[in-house]
């Protein structure tokens, strides 16, 4: 269950104070030049301390170190494992949390699922820090799918309600100041995807992505094209008039999202995750201790306001390593 | 790809207008009496024509044959097997549909994806009444999940906008008067649902929820707990102040959905699932044949104006089947 | 568990005695030309009292009803379900049986597995007769893999020890006059296999075949190439020296068994699987009662000498199954 | 394809000649204590140089590495990553191999599946290195299934034809003497299986077990209780009468090797692997260039006279590995 993917597969490993975090991708064709560079820098996005308003002050370099499957920097068939050392793991920080259930996180989870185990150093398995495997393994398969034409992009759409760039910076810094945090939503479009992606009638694209995107922390919701707007639509607004039918379906309209039946249609793929407020605040919290007495959360340590700037890019990482495998899926079923 | 499901399987087969529709549901305990009457009974809540405003005149009795896997009213362990005959598929309705994809539909994505092979009858593959299956395979994971005190049920909140009973139901006459179609959500409910189901990082409770319900016909969003609304939220009004921690986390609001960390805590498990009004209507649609060329589609046969009331038992089904696979996926995992 | 095959996948089901036992082969590319007669004639070369020496005397017509999956007698890309129904099932004859466990039959190993419960009729889902269902769909999956020039035929190399046809049938005849049976060897060729089938590490081709052959009843073993001799000779005599590389890599001795390193490299690929005799004997046998004590079984009933010449078409379609798994995934892997 | 197993699954990794092989062993129950020196014994014995005779020269500590899903000694539940670092790797001694195909090795496959791409330096992924990587995997496993008192153990039961240890001692040194390399064959019991392992109809434990040990280098037949022995057995011969039917169906004798129908019956499991002669020798070999043209293998490097000692502890891993996956299965399948 940390594999995700049938013919593109990632298995993810690690926690958040460990050694390292890494991962092992599976089933990426021969032959491909993989730029390591580009990987680091879709990692340079994510990581914490990177600059943009709301994240984390944990120092992390976040370096990518592959350690098979490539040769002379060309993907050889087999499985391209990597790791990405813990080196601002301050464990002792946590010493005092051993027992101590955070409100909103998956310590409870975790302790009731696990018969009382636990590693309660930062979140240990379900820490957010997880995600830069999803990205460096994203950034690889953004490389495969290009091949094929296909490119991934996301953005922040809303924070707190605020929808232009200004008014969330302005609402993140107000959320700090009060000790506060902040949802919001990540809106990601795939262009280029050719038609025919999708599996009826349980591996549905939607049904793949919507599974990707609600594996990463916090998020609550999945839709795409019209999506929750559709509840409200009449069936007269929300068809695309169709122009013409030749590699694609074409309109001059997109309610579909790209996506009719489960299956690609040639049109962008456009979807939409929301992000919870991160339930790690700086201010004082009513908590659980392991034993079902009630105690107090007192904050420190290093957090972030909003989940969202850092979540861009693990959309995008999670779109890359579903199209990617959408793609291996569609070209071994043909005569 | 028509599997689905980890430990608890079920294999969908049949397209609307064959002989049969049917699955294969693999992995049920033995030794669980099986009550076919509400297995029946649900299929029933599904069915066209069974009375509820907005929906099919198609009729089907939807009777459901048991092929194998149960003896003297028992599971055996064996895969049950069963068929659903297709009576009043007249499919010589949809000769003039041949080459004709309509839009908003799967005709075009079927053709672009099978190199021109298409089953033109009903939607084939992609029609709806292939939810009948989920429905019969649903109501028998509901008995086995029942023996672990599980519960799911769910109910239509809103339709075109509408979140009243009369309401959406004046919206249902008017839009059918006028050949309109409508939308609308789905909200379910698993109450009894014990903590520690769920998987991480990518079998996360909501994630295979979320795949379960994006693979129902004319879904377009899924949320759980807060969901969307999460995304306006601040970290201070989210959060589910805990009250105790025993067999369950307990606390008196229900922000998370009953999920942390995509793992369930003891608490219902709250979801949405959003529908798009339905793509056939009632009135002239400009359409497109399969040489590319545009044309009109003329409106004829039986259709409903709204998928949310028959969804409503589609929807519970697909909770039950994933509750069911979680509940099999957990008890492996203990030592 | 009742699934075989990554992307062509047949899920089976059925017992020996219900109404009918069945198939559902998902991931057959669209738009492929299925002859269902010569999927019937495979299923009349395996079914009971088909004239073959040393074989069962139940009566059933194995008559194929495909219920999904072709339109105008092709391939749609939908999942392919078949039933074949059981006509000759006296299942009175088996009441006597209710309590008593056959030596060397599945039935007490069912009986623990499944807390007690266990279909008691002719063997339940256990019965040999549920091969018919492998050889309807490797029937189908052989017309797939010959449009890529796949041909695959086994036949009983031995049988009792006897290595002659002449001699094969002589100890069959002594074997039924004096109340026993006999086991053999199936040997199986596949020959125009490309290079390239089989993954590593844990894919190999030989490793899909092992399973698909294991899983056969009675089967006790299996070899490939030089097989079980290999472990007998040394290097020098064992190795294929190469001749050419071009899209195989060409040799004038087989000893590989046309796979290499998991992979296949053009040559043809040579299996042998090794069947205990019967264990079901026209002789009185030492069994067991569920209440754990010791009986008498008396023979009655219809059985086969042999299950060497009915396994025939079972392991030839176990082969066509595999490779056209293996094809569809080497088709996926490739940039 | 480079995981092995379906709720414990091995995700293996590396090649030859990179900086480290390793593997990710997800689904271990959390609250394990592993004891890491066992591991490591395991990895001793199986490594090269480690003093069996006809064993490899090449120098490797085989050290393991533990990076994740490990805390105060227990499993967590999350995946326990780890590596072992490739130490010794002259990969410039493989420079002159890049163009040569060495015969009865991998290379040629992978060249051809890989649409010529492949790792020259010691056979990349193909190498018999990578059973270190199963084998400390396995013995992870082995700690789990040890809590459900299974054991596992295998010996050399024929090597070159010799059954003596004295005999295989001296036909190693003679094929050593003269450039030759020897196969033959490992037998292995697992004691303590408890009843119910194994699912029908294609996750048989026999098929498991089969594709574990076909996946194992130079793997050329596979066989369980009687065996290829039960071709020449008369059905008389080959049936355990039964004793008592309790937690086990009790027998004196052993020949179904402890599983019927797929299931284990809680007698031991017997199993038997035959493996070719290394394909390797030092002595001068025709081999084929990628160009297609034919060349001499000049014999260098550091080379294993038989296989069958260091795949003592491989096989044992791989059963111990598909043990623990059949025994989480089981528990899974209850009410």
């Amino acid at each position: 269950m940390n594999t995700f993917g049938h013919l593109l597969r990632l298995t993810s490993f690690g926690e958040s104070h460990g050694p390292a975090i890494g991962g092992v991708l599976d089933g990426m064709p021969a032959g491909l030049r993989i730029d390591l560079d580009a990987v680091q820098a879709e990692l340079d996005r994510r990581r914490p301390g990177s600059g943009a308003a709301g994240t984390s002050a944990r120092r992390e370099s976040d370096t990518l170190t592959v350690l098979s499957g490539l040769l002379d920097g060309l993907t050889t068939g087999a499985p391209i494992a990597f790791t990405i050392a813990n080196t601002d793991a301050r464990s002792s920080d946590y010493d005092a949390m051993r027992h101590v259930m955070r409100p909103g996180h998956a310590d409870a989870a975790y302790m009731l699922k696990y018969g009382g185990i636990r590693d309660h150093r930062g979140g240990g398995r379900a820490s957010a820090r997880l995600t830069a495997v999803v990205v460096a393994a994203g950034a690889i398969a953004r490389q495969f799918i290009a091949t094929a034409g296909i490119a991934v992009s996301a953005r922040a759409t809303e924070i707190g309600g605020a929808t232009s760039p200004a008014a969330m910076e302005l609402l993140m810094k107000q959320a700090r100041a009060c000790g506060d945090t902040l949802g919001g939503i990540v809106e990601c479009t795939a262009t280029g995807v050719p038609a025919g992606l999708g599996e009826p009638l349980f591996g549905k694209l939607q049904a793949m992505l919507a599974a990707a995107m609600m594996s990463i922390n916090a998020a609550k919701g999945f839709d795409y094209g019209d999506g929750f707007a559709a509840a409200r639509m009449r069936g007269s607004e929300s068809i695309d008039t169709p122009q013409a039918l030749d590699s694609a379906l074409r309109s001059t309209t997109n309610h579909a999202g790209g996506i009719l039946g489960g299956i690609s249609i040639g049109a962008d793929i456009t979807m939409r995750v929301a992000f919870k407020p991160i339930a790690t605040m700086m201010r004082t919290l009513p908590a659980i201790a392991d034993d079902g007495t009630t105690c107090t959360l007192i904050p420190h340590g290093r957090h972030d306001v909003c989940a969202v700037p850092r979540a861009v890019p693990v959309v995008e990482a999670m779109a890359c390593l579903t199209l990617g495998d959408a793609l291996l899926l569609a070209r071994a079923s043909t005569l």
